[in-house]
């Protein structure tokens, strides 16, 4: 399975790490996760520069593409030769947005004629963009899905491992950030070893 | 008001770039957030590269202190030499630790005769170095405070803002990253704007 996350400058880092971070937990064969721009490296909306581990095409050729959120969408909806790189397909693909990534699924026509979510502060411009916004963390249309709120990633995540791993690594992966007393227990320590363990060589090239 | 978050290699992703985020997103004059290290840049768990703004023993003169986890604290809490650049001061500074921080926090001597959290798997850890280990996601003796579970982080990082700055930042700042529908809604979006503004200069520099 191949997982695209894509970036670009001015991106929100918790909305690229945590995505990142629980995608990598997955324990399975070939399982591969990778950040994706178009350029080596781009550089975070506080200043954390982060080297890609390729172009942005290779997402057309991913099992699920994932969109980060930040003030770096609205440049790059007014980028049509950044939009125009992408060549996803619904029918085959998983295709997720948290925050305002929901704006580039928009300017991909990935949303015409249905419900989104998005951060409050995008809500206006997706609307614009001819969108029906609903207050929800989660939105899944089929394959399409966005998620609204940095830590709405959980569903939009949960969603995605459900999907091309299965609902046990789903269940363990998102138990394995929960607050300790508050999801999370002592009692789970041999479980969560699962995720910890060495990765296997598929996913080590990452 | 200075805040330093050391980090070393094998560091868990989450635990570095939530609380990097959030304390990020507060916007009074000379409050400026560092990732310390003892190297130019420190490698994750997954393999991310993070170019540190100081070396740990700056952590020495700042009002705060927080460590990150991973299975990178097993090496630094073996590691003599490492250990003795601190000269962390529970009188004048917050101390915090997520996750497997904790380990350190009782290596330096500031977990003696307190009860602290962890995560899971290194509760034994913790134990083993005569701390009495309880299953709560947050725990504050005077200036030192430990978490345990990744979104924990909202605790430690919510008692480190309102300490340093106020609980209105607090509040705000921890509602911005609540799933759509459930903490955080769209009539919250002006409110959320003083969280973007651009850096001050003070900040810009970090």
């Amino acid at each position: 399975m191949k997982i695209a996350i894509v970036i670009f400058d001015k991106f929100t880092d918790v909305d690229l790490f945590l995505m990142w971070d629980l995608l990598n937990r997955v324990r399975v064969p070939n399982w591969s996760v990778k950040i994706l721009g178009e350029k080596d490296a781009h550089v975070s909306a506080t200043g954390i520069s982060v080297t890609t581990h390729g172009r942005i095409e290779e997402a057309n050729f991913s099992d699920a593409v994932l969109f980060v959120s930040g003030q770096g969408t609205r440049e790059r909806i007014a980028d049509e030769n950044w939009l125009k790189k992408f060549d996803l397909n619904a029918e085959k693909q998983f295709i997720g947005s948290i925050c305002s990534g929901s704006l580039i699924l928009a300017k991909l026509g990935l949303l015409e004629g249905k419900q989104a979510t998005t951060y409050p502060t995008s809500k206006a411009v997706l609307e614009s963009l001819g969108v029906e916004v609903v207050e929800k963390p989660f939105v899944a249309n089929g394959n399409v899905a966005t998620a609204g709120g940095c830590l709405a990633q959980q569903y939009l995540i949960g969603w995605v491992i459900e999907n091309l791993a299965d609902k046990n690594w789903s269940d363990l992966i998102l138990k394995s950030i929960q607050p300790v007393g508050e999801g999370l227990f002592f009692n789970d320590a041999e479980n969560l070893m699962k995720l910890y363990a060495q990765m296997t060589k598929a996913n080590a090239k990452v």
